[in-house]
Parts: C-alpha cells; sequence; structure tokens
C-alpha cells in the first residue's frame, strides 16, 4: 500500500491507448466502497470519454490541454442533498457556508482518492484537477446546481512518470498530544 | 488495492493491545504522501495515545465512549494558512465560506484516508470521527482558530469486524459523458 501510495505521480501526459473498460470498472467500485459520515454516500461520478465533452471541459478548466491526452475524465461531484430533509438543499458554489457542502466534499475527496489509488494499483495514470468555477463546469455536464463539483480526475496509461513533488518532513506535520509539542 | 479497499470498516471496539511505533510511522508516511492543490499540503496531524487526551477527545466527540477503547487517536487537521499571503487566515468554523477552507478540506480528507488505507493494509482498524465542533474540540488540543479539525480517527488492533454497510449500486452514483445518461 505504502508503495503504491509513494509511487504515483500527477500524470498531464497520456499515451492514445485506450483504458480497458474492466479497468475503469475497477476504479469506479474502488470508489463506491469509500466510507462517509452517516452512510450519507454523497458522492457522483461523470464518465467522460467522448473528444468533445473532454475539450469542454478541459476549456472550462482554464485550457489545460494536456487534459485532453487522457482518454478518460472522471468528473466526481459532491452531492449535499441528503444532508437535508426536503432532499435538495441549496445551490451551492466555492464560497457556500454550509457544513452540508463540507461534509459532502470532504467525503467525495476520499472515494475520489480511492480511485486514484485504484487507478494506480492497475498501472494507470491520473491527475487530480480541480482549476475551474461552479457556474463554469457545471453547465457544460448539465449538473443542477445543488452539487459542487469536487475535481476532475483525468485517466489513462501515463506517457512518463515524472519525480515525485517535494514534501513535509514527519516532524513538520505530525504533532504529539497536543499541538504545541513536536513529535521528536 | 479494491481488496483492501472493501475489506476497511468502520472499526468501533479495539484490543486493549498497543500499535507498535513503526506502524504508527508507517499509516503517518502514508499521508505524508498525499496529493494536494498546488503541492500546499494543508494537513496537520497530532498524535495522541496519553488516557488523558483520548478522554477528553471522546468527551467532545458527544460522549462516543467507545472511542477510548482505541489506544491511538489521530487529529486531522486541515490549515488553509498556506493559501494566504499573509501565512495567515481568519478564525474557521463550520459555517466558514472561505473556498480556502473547502481546499484544505478536500486534501486533508484525502491525506487522511490514505493513512486509513495504510492501517487496513497493517491489519489495523480504524473509524473515521468527525462528530464534534471546531470550537470544543479545539481547546483540548491546543489548536489554533485558523486550523479546522476534519476528523478524529480511532486507531488500534479491531475487537471484531462488522459487517459492511450498504452501498448505493454503481448505475446509481455513475453517469456517463454528462449528468443526464445513466452508465446503462
Amino acid at each position: 500500500m505504502l508503495q503504491i501510495i509513494k509511487e504515483r505521480r500527477s500524470i498531464r501526459k497520456y499515451l492514445s491507448r485506450e483504458v480497458e473498460e474492466d479497468k475503469i470498472i475497477s476504479v469506479l467500485e474502488s470508489a463506491r466502497w469509500a466510507p462517509s459520515g452517516n452512510n450519507t454516500q454523497p458522492w457522483r461520478f461523470i464518465l467522460v470519454t467522448s473528444d468533445e465533452m473532454r475539450t469542454k471541459i478541459a476549456h472550462v478548466s482554464h485550457q489545460q490541454r494536456w487534459m485532453m491526452s487522457a482518454p478518460v475524465h472522471i468528473v466526481c461531484i459532491a452531492d449535499p442533498s441528503p444532508r437535508y430533509n426536503s432532499g435538495k438543499g441549496p445551490a451551492v458554489q466555492e464560497n457556500s457556508p454550509g457544513n452540508e457542502l463540507k461534509q459532502a466534499i470532504r467525503d467525495t475527496a476520499i472515494a475520489t482518492e480511492h480511485l486514484v489509488l485504484e487507478a494506480e494499483n492497475l498501472g494507470l495514470g491520473t491527475c487530480w484537477v480541480a482549476w475551474f468555477v461552479q457556474e463554469e463546469i457545471r453547465p457544460v455536464l448539465n449538473i443542477p446546481e445543488d452539487k459542487y463539483v469536487v475535481a476532475v480526475i483525468t485517466l489513462g496509461y501515463p506517457e512518463a512518470t515524472p519525480s515525485p513533488t517535494p514534501r513535509q518532513k514527519l516532524e513538520e506535520i505530525v504533532y504529539k498530544e497536543n499541538w504545541n509539542e513536536s513529535l521528536r
């Protein structure tokens, strides 16, 4: 597990090779089994493979043209509505205050990372993309305004594997017993 | 990977057996290697093992007494401050509107789930706990008010492994090309 986690990179260059359907299913299946608060499972995914849609998604993601080289985009969506008695929440955007939205984003991030790690496990590459705004990406995919797009995960066979980005040391991110005591 | 993901359960009953230090390090190390937006790595962890502190944490988590049976608590904290030029963000709470907080929660959830999966991989049990409020849990751990506690992960050897909670079917959570088209 730790090896897969350490070998994962953000891949921004893909081979044109298609991704096998059974691998796509495994990747989505891994997300389905994520834990969530009150088992609300507040995640939705849109599997995008058409050139037209991937081009549109790259366009609203600040024209990141490299995204088009990935044969698959998985759009990962948080749906806070199960937390509302009416089954429908308010319209949401980047500066919405609701805790329901924070909870749904948290849980969708968990499920999405399952998918990223399972992809790595299958020899596939991914990249988390979140450089877009709700108002622009939702209409492209007909997503209702009470849902929140957490990420687009690009998916495909990596053309090359970059070096790891630097990380803070363990003693810089871990405290002991309380915030005032360092690990070592 | 998919097997580990499917076998993971939320464990709410632990053996008194201590967790080996090298396993704790592996678990924290897995979080350290998580991806994050702009490589901000906006996560912090407090490793808690003392009876006194675990009792206090369980207390502010709506008196979930089962938490005390876990020999280790890992408090997982989102720190939005790297996103601010000043290096310090505003005080945050459950209904804060900022996008910086949402991004830090997302990234901390990713890192936290790494930790959960690595624990499972090592034969350990975990449970995501997020039933508390910032105002109550932060003072217990001396956490500054510009940080946000995303979760307490309980960690230890499971006393028993419960059945899986039900999940929605793949075709209920996955769409094709856009929100209006189902997978099959």
